[in-house]
């Protein structure tokens, strides 16, 4: 992939960055694909490692993610009942399949494999021929300071906060000491195109480029890094990314994701222009596969266009 | 319970205890029920700590004992498909609500309750009255040296070995550096009666008298000592406890069971007539409610009648 820089790089959080990421596998073939993932929400519970952005990037691209937006397809919740008939305050819901995956992934953990080899395991038995490479092998939390509830993992904000109140500190514990996963900062060095999805700018690619080494690779590159806008009609299409947005100050559109990227990004993909900088304006809304296709395929249109 | 010597201690593995101690607790109520359990068989697997023989006597008392012989009535399979889907090798197979219980003992063993507390509490909310203790909340663990598969865990043995090829050695590791559990030890010394439940002597029974103090325990109190003899019409019900009689040098009999506890029984619940030992003769098979029941009140009158 290095010399004829075919390999397309999406960085992705949640599942505006999945969905992008699968929409680029259908572009250019999964084989091409490489997906550098948040890990700021990953999290133990149940005797299992849970990875909650890689899993549902690899669980998209696989293309056995549930219609709920998180988990398998037609999974069960046995285990999560079972926990509640014995008294168990389950505030982290996951499905018995869902289950198995993480806790084989804690045992690949325990035996001394990376969160890359163990990801790399799981995914290939599920058919992603992708990369989706864990931002880091190193332990990166992502906390969150809100008004109602102070300190919260990013989980425990998100589903036991329900991602209410203000938000007022936002932490990537750990990320200062991690090391960039070496796959992700050789495929940005080697890529055709740097993708950052649609994903929130704050929880969910703000802790990829905490991990020393991104900022630095995403500047060295030859390749055109885009942004591809998580707002669509002046609107976030899911979770809590205008509050992360308010946070820092960011206006929630996408002249704010442009600001927030600032000098690493050569254009933007958004449904508003941005007159500053490259801007490709187009429908984002990623509904149905033709629509990921098609963003897709005009994102890297316009990434080799600002190549040339 | 001290003073009045009310109390019935079973000393019981797997299911021939179990089934004695559910006896037991219709014949005196659960709550003068003390269950002293075998833990050489747990095992750590999937995130989750399994302790089968007190799970088991567990399930038999809260009567959710599945029909197959271990694990809850009705449980599915979801989590093990899940694996076996990942391509794992599931030799250890654990329904979808068997793994929330031993997870959540994992859980609690995380957060430093002993496997004696982390019992009570899903013992009690699966709706168990008698106590069922572990016989020690330090680690022993029951190896098994076979001729075929040389030594391996008790549960290798018995599940991936399928309990077969000649046993050539029997260790209860870590049982000389364990303590007993002390609730068993003072149920012991003030019980009414203590029956050592038709369990295989050698894998069931023996690691819990390795625990230093349990053997004193048997010797110094006031209680009868009745063993219920596992070998019904010259046969073993269920399980290789003739492979591990054969291994003890003992014959397969109520003679050779009599012979393996020696000194400790004031008399035997056979269905045949161990001359040298108190015999209480009847028919030890429990396939029922009420032959469970029968069983069981005629032991704790043979027991009453050693007492006077």
């Amino acid at each position: 992939m290095g010399v004829s820089r075919e390999g397309v790089v999406v960085l992705a959080g949640g599942t505006g960055g999945a969905k992008l990421a699968r929409g680029m596998a259908d572009a250019v073939g999964q084989e091409l694909l490489t997906v550098i993932a948040n890990t700021g929400d990953d999290i133990e519970i149940y005797g299992a490692y849970v990875s909650p952005d890689p899993d549902l990037i690899s669980f998209w691209l696989a293309d056995t993610i549930d219609e709920r937006g998180w988990g398998l397809r037609g999974d069960t919740f046995e285990v999560m009942e079972g926990l509640r008939q014995l008294g168990v305050d389950v505030w982290f819901n996951l499905g018995d399949r869902d289950l198995a995956w993480c806790l084989e992934r804690a045992r690949m953990l325990g035996h001394g494999l990376s969160p890359t080899a163990a990801l790399a395991r799981l995914s290939e038995a599920i058919g992603v021929r992708a990369r989706v490479l864990p931002m880091s092998d190193d332990p990166v939390r992502t906390w969150v300071h809100s008004a109602s509830a102070g300190w919260c993992a990013f989980q425990e904000f998100m589903i036991r906060e329900r991602a209410t109140g203000q938000i007022e500190g936002l932490e990537f514990r750990g990320a200062e000491q991690a090391a960039p996963n070496a796959d992700a900062i050789a495929a940005i060095a080697g890529a055709r195109a740097i993708v950052i999805g649609p994903s929130n700018p704050l929880a969910s690619i703000a802790p990829i480029l905490a991990v020393p080494g991104f900022r630095e690779a995403l500047h060295d590159t030859d390749a055109p890094v885009v942004a591809v806008s998580p707002i669509v009609g002046g609107q976030v299409l899911k979770g809590p990314t205008a509050s992360f947005m308010a946070f820092a100050a960011l206006d929630c559109t996408a002249d704010g994701v442009a600001d927030f990227y600032g000098e690493m990004l050569d254009g933007i993909v958004a449904d508003e222009n941005v007159g500053r900088l490259a801007t490709l304006q187009t429908d984002t809304r990623m509904d149905d596969p033709a629509a990921r296709l098609r963003i897709s395929e005009e994102t890297l249109a316009f990434t080799d266009a600002l190549r040339s």
